[in-house]
């Protein structure tokens, strides 16, 4: 289970990035190795055939699978992606994206991680992309 | 060379993009097989220590490897991102970014694509990013 | 189901692959988008530290995604890897490997698969590898 | 430059390498943050079309970017692949793999690498292979 002190941990970090207040991403899961976020497809997000950017995507499920490695990591350390690859099933036509990330292997030095990106339209969920990665543990002053 | 008609074709479609007028992003250079996109590193786009986040970074790189794509396909195609991977070197601390995308191996069906982001502070250019990945022609028709 | 003929041609495929028979590999399973193979771990194909290599990993979850992505291609379709891309979360140290491959998306033109590699040891199983990729069907003149 | 103790490490560490061995693969240049390995296409790294198996490219690839980074690091270091990515873009149709791996980013705990493949035939080399991926530091008591 997820300790509340981590709860709050993750949600505090995730509140400062201004980058998923910019594209209305909110938490909408958070247990231990695992974070789903959502987010509306916005008008600014989009690409050039009016559907969601391949960086709109990327950007949740790589954030998704950050904060469920967070969720494993000592108390003093934040986050970083040290690698992310993704493979895109379909266009991201819908109205919201669900990113669910969860920790594979959960290393000291490294944690490998994926995440699943689906697009919802007219209630029905479709899976858009898959990402597999490796998630760093940085103490907050090697960040800057 | 680039023909007037493809690069016209080329700005015309990077225009549609409206994640890239969110991060207020511009084509640098434009030729054969290759492009180069600059953005700065607005707030909106920041992670939770205050610079670029990696949504931003692969964003661009992958945008421009997509638009490097574009540029030696046929008339009637657009691009699509079929998979990236994106390693990230440092964090992204500094004022803008460049990212320079280009084309590999121009296969009719795939188009294997690199991409380097540099973050430029004070005047000096680092690399943050580097990329790696699969472009896709699609008839416009296909892609909504 | 897997038709009789889809799994012979499979089979056929496999049984060319002088690689998957230096390494001692066989198919474990076979089912429609799905194959799992099985492979000593040979001195022949150690590292340094005298355990599996991982280009041993590596072509075995490689050939095990491929081949589920053939069982779902038509009948005068080959595979081969268009991108693969490998994580590994500990070395391979056992007596065997089982790679299990699946496919994710099974477009026309591209196939996006994953596989899990895990290795044996007295008995236990445990994962050291995952991979994503993609897969295309060629016809078997534009392979030589 | 490459000490002479550093270049005695490596070559150690490649010669116990059993698979490069089975492979016929050698070490063809080795400079600091470089090295390039060359092998046959020995009929028992086949494919099912008679080219050499994607696990061949891979391997050569992987092992050239992993020496790459060995010559980098400490002393008493070994070195473990963390994550590899290949794109294939052609089939391995020729003689002989030239893999030549090479350092992007040297930190301390994660080494960014990218390797090129060519195979050779008739007097000419032609690229089949590009990778990317991240090598780690290890003490030798961690890989066993």
């Amino acid at each position: 289970m997820l300790s509340e002190a981590t709860e709050a941990r993750v949600r505090a970090s995730f509140a400062r990035q201004k980058l998923m207040a910019t594209f209305g991403a909110e938490i909408a899961a958070l247990s231990s190795g695992h974070c789903m976020l959502t987010s509306p497809i916005l008008a600014l997000a989009e690409q050039q055939h009016g559907v969601g950017h391949a960086g709109l995507t990327f950007a949740l499920g790589d954030t998704a699978a950050g904060y469920a490695a967070l969720t494993l990591m000592a108390d003093e350390a934040e986050v970083m992606t040290a690698e992310m690859k993704i493979n895109l099933l379909a266009p991201s036509h819908g109205t919201r994206l669900f990113a669910t990330g969860k920790v594979v292997k959960a290393g000291k030095r490294l944690m490998v991680v994926t995440a699943e990106v689906a697009v919802e339209t007219e209630g029905t969920r479709r899976l858009v992309a898959i990402l597999q990665g490796t998630m760093v543990p940085v103490l907050p002053r090697l960040t800057r």
